[in-house]
């Protein structure tokens, strides 16, 4: 018994899930960022600790602001929406983790109601620093990414030097009961 | 306009999504292995390095062995299958943000399947060192955590001190604009 009659619809949607950086105008409606909230708030994280926080940012100075920190996330000045992300500031590997978690939920489930999203990286410590000062994130927190989203219009990848799409097959990222097993 | 006719459907089976830690014996049926392999091969990746490879394990034997690295994740022998992920030992902050994604697809592809998992950590760094040399990693390697799914039986949480469920209110997590904006 599958937990949603489509489950096989929702995968395969899954596996098409791809990265988008560039939107209509159109804002994102206020009972689809409260839905995507849920989401966000809902999902698991080490020992239940909750160890985030949200920016939601819709300011256009703001996106703007975020956007010039490296030129490529230029393209989140555009953006309707940013949802960025704030760690409490404990263990690397642990926070990490539980950001890539809730950021995988949110582009998940911005897909399935129809709409693209992107993470634009800040960068480095500095840009990092930079990020906290324009979103008035106390210096001891962790902000590392932000999630941008909006009614896309492509999934084209926008910058200069786009990173080439596909996967590696199966046998070359799969073994079976041990790592060094001869592929079966 | 939504990719999935029941998007609501879906984002709530998100929300209500909870570790399950106890599995019926029966088998995860190959097919349904293979539609989450495709889901984990097709997790985006920073910069699509793809900085993963996926040991199944279904050997009773192997599954045992990880069971025992630490207490708390005894729930593991008795598992029919775990995915251990393995990362290639890069950034740590970049890899467990990738390794946070895919497991996160994991758990909801298979929850919509009808299947139940739970995150098992190895522990510290000797742990993860005894986790390697149990699945025949190398030791340059990064291998944290297994990813152990089954038919659940309850999601009710096994361990003697099991933690608290729940999540904090939108009000706490959640500023806009600005981290330090007043609440609206």
């Amino acid at each position: 018994m599958t937990a949603i009659e489509n489950a096989h619809d929702v995968t395969s949607a899954m596996r098409g899930l791809r990265q988008a950086r560039q939107y209509r105008q159109d804002p994102v409606p206020d009972d689809v960022l409260a839905e995507l909230l849920e989401v966000a708030r809902w999902t698991g994280s080490s020992r239940n600790t909750q160890p985030w926080h949200f920016v939601v940012v819709r300011d256009r100075e703001q996106l703007r602001r975020l956007s010039e920190l490296r030129p490529p996330i230029g393209w989140v000045a555009d953006a309707p929406l940013g949802i960025a992300i704030v760690l409490n500031g404990g263990s690397t590997a642990s926070e990490a983790y539980d950001e890539g978690r809730v950021t995988e939920r949110l582009l998940l489930a911005a897909h399935l109601l129809g709409l693209g999203g992107g993470i634009a990286w800040y960068g480095d410590s500095d840009q990092q620093a930079e990020a906290k000062r324009i979103l008035g994130i106390p210096a001891e927190r962790t902000a590392r990414s932000v999630v941008v989203l909006g009614y896309p219009t492509t999934t084209r990848d926008p910058r200069p030097n786009p990173v080439a799409g596909g996967r590696r097959p199966l046998t070359e990222i799969v073994s079976y009961d041990r790592f060094d097993a001869p592929t079966p």
